[in-house]
């Protein structure tokens, strides 16, 4: 296939846009938490970050949505960052085959989440980065690593999403305090959460959501902000779990690693070529975005960007 | 990075055999099925067929094994090509995030197995292609396949090893007749298992598997047996299925789509590059090839060849 | 309370009776049995063998049914003389918490039923019994503890119910399997199935069935088919495990130890006091007849016969 | 058999407690309330308060020991008061199958608790009671009904054991707030946590404990704080779910209703006969007193009380 040129891109994301603002489907907005229950459905944005430097997007690319748990990407990579391979003897690598908020798999096994994706096993990675921290200095730590990758200072914490988050996330104060009985939380719930509800309030535009995906990328030019290694395992990470039970039916479909939020965004990287974020905030019965997954699923097959051949 | 010599793979390809070699903790031998637990764990194999047509081969590459559950590829491949689409009604495409031989995914799922590398799911997928046809003239399609794919007739059911599991095989029973009680079962069970053991009891070599795997690589001068659409597809289901419970782990550490099976034999995918196959009887707590993991482990950071960048 | 006479107890009969015809609403006649999907549901039965030797009953009492799982009492009986405590170390005795027919326990607890009076749990007690016996004679004895129980020869297996049952069983053959692989059966699936099979195909009549749980009331006129310490400990079991998932229901509405199969019968017991069985075909949704359950909790409440105080 | 005189009982009791003050293998007292996990092991008290108003005590029947579980019963009485059959719709009434502080049944069944007397249905059944009332207002009516039932105002919360709770309860924080995520809390979970610590650090003799539990008794001369069809439904309830996972075991060996503590006491109601209170602190491994259970099985077998014939 010959390289695509700007005009190719152009026309990709012009299509994906038009066939996306198309669809009478949207899915249903996130509602267990107020402040997103009340996003408009009929946006969407599309934004590519590539290796060599160039960016393209289209629709509503420059309006913030909130990131929620595509966080857990790179509190992640500051996470492995921190602790090395010793993050691993507190949280597993293997798809849960469970919904995002499950609590059933910690019962069968002692308080250990199955991986750092799904809710339990992001709150056991934030807990991890605040080891020898304050709450309001790992957020400090949170926020420039992602402001780095994106290479962007205006991005920022919504307070009123995070309040709305510690409100209602009873859900999560279940699996935080039922890891603390386990002994596989350091801190209090309270704290631990605090922290992780305001990292997932994080604001992002899709054009910054995939210029801060870019050191996943691996190419020369690149951020780098994690070692190639780390890169890969991360990104194998996103391919296996990045999508909660839907995460088999993406790989399937897309083909290329991503890692979807509530709060209707997904990033999505094609190893050595691109960075993708996309956002629609209706969601799936998964809890993944319904044209946000089919828009980068027109855009692997329109590109030739699948890792699998 | 440069290509290739073919001293560098013989190099490589050397080094892994000598390091596996020195390992004294080989894994366990399968056991549960007789005929299999009689096999010498010594043994080790890898062999490597390339995109642009050569091959290199190390250790046991010529000494057949039981592929076992490895045949689970090529009968998807077959029953896609029978069924198309349709196929996904009766079987997902998801991980379980439990054991291959484990039924309580069944039971909440109401008889749909979780996906096609599953025990259940295969049994499902051998019962798809019986449609029609006879055991013996479906196991007639499925040895045509994988020699057709291997472009080697020398290839053979071994009837000792089938005997065994269809004497030993109660787990499988108790899955097909709980997928019959759901109505996910369309032959008596004593059919589609008949069936199936025989499709597992298929004996390889490691460098035949490696060439029988060409037609997954999806390059321009390799087999064609199933369109590029469908080969990605497949090489995503062996990323986040094909290693059972163990699928998060071996993506992680080997970034390369594979299918193990209980004899030790694993076929591994480089997307665009090669098939590889490794052989080694001992299997790890997942069921998978300890030395076999490792080895691929090996070769994808030697060659560079992981999909995630 | 004044002993009740006999027309006291042929008043509460008919009204019981007169109550139940009234209702409309009558559950769901078991449909994956086929010979018994076709039982009219508007039939009704209750016969009670009090201690002091003196019987009554009302409705359809002398109509044969299908006792299906009523049977597995008789069968725990005959296998605990047969093989005493050892018995416990193939099957527990806790409700499950879980549907007649699941299979998930046995995945946690390696093969190994909750209770006897779940279907993998009879099936054991089944194969116990079936010990140095062929299935005809297991059979035999089945049917003469029955006979002389009820002191009425008068007691047949029903073939066509049994045949049926066991071209529709994949529900108990997944089952058997399971346990088989677990190690827990020790006869083929063919061989202990056949039998429990036609142990579940009895047909008896209300009266009948009363008068065959007279040896489980211990009072000194009764027969003595088990030891008085047995019989507590059977009537134990049918508190706590003898309506499957519904057991702490009935024994919280009727306050007396019962087992009830899916033909509609529950054989109910009055320590001290009487043996008493009813009959309405149609189910709820646990499996257990919903006519039934209400007249043995009227009857209860009329009579003061809860074990409860 | 002849009614027991007073120097039957004193005999009785007697040989029971030499019999567990021989025993070595004497349970594991609960370790992980910190304050509970001092208690001297060697210790045993019986007390028995019978329904002609006679009442016999062996061993350390004086010393007053942490109820713990054991108040649910009381709860549950109070609650049942208040709100009639309208708790049922927030609590099941079957065994759960499962451990005491288990959180995957809530999962599968949407956050509504199988018994009152599994930890995740007691805070339901105190969070019912909370409603239009303060904690200290609760605790108030909780001791109240206690010393009324015991007819002795020396009963208190020991508030020592009471904080030492609230500081490692993170496991029943764990099922509160997952309930609440349910909607089936309708406090905070601190108020309704607050509460239900306190009522189980309630501090009690065994001549206390029985003398309380004579409301359960039904006979004429007892106190009578609920309704006697009320009585048998909560004593139904503590011979299916008195003991979690051992409920079976303790019916099919005991044969009366109970309900245990992880402070080592058990309340034992014989209907129409008597209350029974056990205590020592070494558990078995389902969270019961083990020689506690081994006393009231010897006491049972001694007075013929069971009530299963």
């Amino acid at each position: 296939m010959a390289p695509l040129t700007a005009m190719d891109f152009a026309a990709i994301l012009d299509d994906i846009e038009h066939a996306m603002a198309a669809r009478t489907d949207r899915g249903r907005v996130a509602d267990y938490i107020p402040e997103l229950a009340r996003i408009d459905p009929a946006q969407f944005a599309i934004a590519v970050s590539l290796a060599d430097g160039r960016s393209f997007a289209s629709g509503n690319a420059d309006t913030p949505f909130s990131i929620q748990s595509v966080s857990k990407v790179f509190t992640l990579a500051l996470a492995l960052g921190k602790l090395g391979d010793r993050l691993w003897t507190r949280v597993g690598r293997e798809p849960s085959g469970l919904a995002f908020n499950s609590i059933l798999q910690l019962e069968h096994e002692k308080g250990r989440p199955r991986n750092p994706f799904i809710n339990s096993g992001a709150i056991v990675t934030t807990d991890a980065i605040l080891e020898g921290a304050t709450p309001a200095e790992t957020l400090g730590a949170i926020l420039r690593f992602i402001r780095t990758a994106a290479d962007d200072d205006d991005i920022h914490i919504n307070e009123a999403v995070a309040r709305s988050e510690t409100e209602t996330g009873h859900g999560n104060f279940a699996l935080a305090h039922y890891m603390r009985a386990h002994g596989n939380l350091h801190h209090a719930p309270e704290l631990t959460l605090g922290t992780y509800f305001h990292q997932c309030a994080i604001d992002m535009t899709a054009r910054q959501l995939a210029r801060a995906g870019r050191f996943l990328i691996n190419a020369p030019d690149m951020p780098r902000m994690v070692s190639p290694d780390r890169v890969r395992r991360i990104n194998a990470l996103m391919m296996t779990c990045g999508h909660y039970d839907g995460s088999g039916d993406f790989a399937f479909r897309v083909g290329l690693p991503g890692k979807s939020g509530v709060g209707g965004g997904i990033l999505v990287i094609a190893p050595g070529r691109a960075a993708i974020a996309v956002w629609s905030p209706g969601l799936n019965a998964q809890g993944n975005s319904l044209l946000g997954t089919e828009a980068v699923e027109r855009l692997a097959r329109a590109t030739g960007w699948s890792v699998f051949g």
